[in-house]
């Protein structure tokens, strides 16, 4: 794939309205990597004023797409698990780091973790997306 | 707990701003069980025109964490494991049903069904609260 | 597929070398679902006298195995969350029930369940299976 | 905890009678980490002929109770994801790494490696236990 077309990939995917209306930015979209960072606000937070479990899996999740969607061909997320790990205490942000670390057929595999302010592990996940033949760039 | 006590646990549930800037309603909450609804718009979508994964986890976890602290103790989620089944499809609304299917101390188990308009199932999840002794009603 | 077809995929299942080495009884298998008991011996335990919880999943994925191997054709494994519930107590049998819920493509979804000898639940998994187009009966 | 407690614990460990009888070899105990080995035999292998995905589960468990176990204190098992990423192929040995990498209170968060004799990637695990108050060595 030509750096044209991960770059038109990357803008797609930058495009995202459910990440978009949560407040995750993309900081960085290359082959098979991403990272993005989500500024915490009250909407983010859950009913005891902890940041909604919901809201880190969404920015892990958003980040796991953008990583297995950076080569310009859709891919499906099959499964995540995700450990939280400790709550993310007074951060302003929480950034998602995700890797691509083996295929095996049209399936990729994605380790993701997420990070507050001080660089400290609040979340964990694993995940499997599918490979479609199908191109995001059309 | 009485019923007071459990109504009152339940509206403070009802008042998460994560979940509401969702759209997400609780249909029922009951002890060990919680049942949601979310209704989809053009922010729950990512950027190939589907109901974004995050949106369909937040939904389960906003359920998860309604059945978790239905007794009016606070419950943290430890782990959620989410298996995608198909794409929701042209539904207006996707539905979260969340039953407590066992303890082990303080540990509470949970699986969880996300469902369309259709009763297709969308996606299946289980997992993990730690139940504290710190009430949710002070 | 015949049911002579199945009978033979049935027979391949119950010469699993791993699942026999460890005791375990195929009970029952049909289209996408097994029910399997293991006869609990010394050998099953861990350091603390414990049935091993690598003892319980095994028997939790042999009878994957022969859910998702069923109808003939091969499936593999590529992502099973297990949950252990409580320890199996006194009990002489762990017994497992497999069910497919779902298929998505070559994808196959399983829950699966696993029991004491008075029905309690001892573990919950679930997981994905990959249905290749490889005939397991040549 | 002293060495000396750290070796009994480890004697202890290395005592598992599930690991012993599947050929499980614990070649590095520390606090938090722990690395074995299984030398593969007929009896490790599924109908296909390929290892079984419960013996590579048995084999990161295994190596995950010592990691838990390390430091002395009873830990059980709660949660494991595993993914397989990829058949092991003609390999003679599986290895397993597992190291904590958080913990949450009484609870200790696990990541596994599954390699071949070539360093490949076979599966990976993420896990919860429980870390208990009750002594390993009495």
């Amino acid at each position: 794939m030509s750096d044209m077309d991960m770059d038109e990939a990357a803008a797609i995917i930058r495009s995202d309205p459910f990440a978009s209306s949560l407040g995750i930015e993309f900081v960085l979209i290359e082959s098979g990597h991403a990272v993005s960072r989500m500024k915490l606000t009250g909407e983010h937070l859950n009913f005891m004023g902890l940041v909604h479990g919901g809201a880190i899996f969404a920015l892990a999740d958003a980040t796991f797409g953008a990583a297995a969607n950076s080569n310009g061909t859709m891919a499906m997320a099959i499964h995540v698990s995700i450990d939280f790990l400790a709550p993310p205490g007074g951060t302003e942000h929480l950034e998602a780091d995700v890797r691509e670390d083996a295929r095996a057929g049209r399936g990729g595999h994605y380790v993701m973790k997420i990070t507050n302010d001080s660089g400290e592990l609040v979340a964990v996940c694993q995940g499997w997306a599918y490979h479609t033949a199908r191109p995001l760039v059309e």
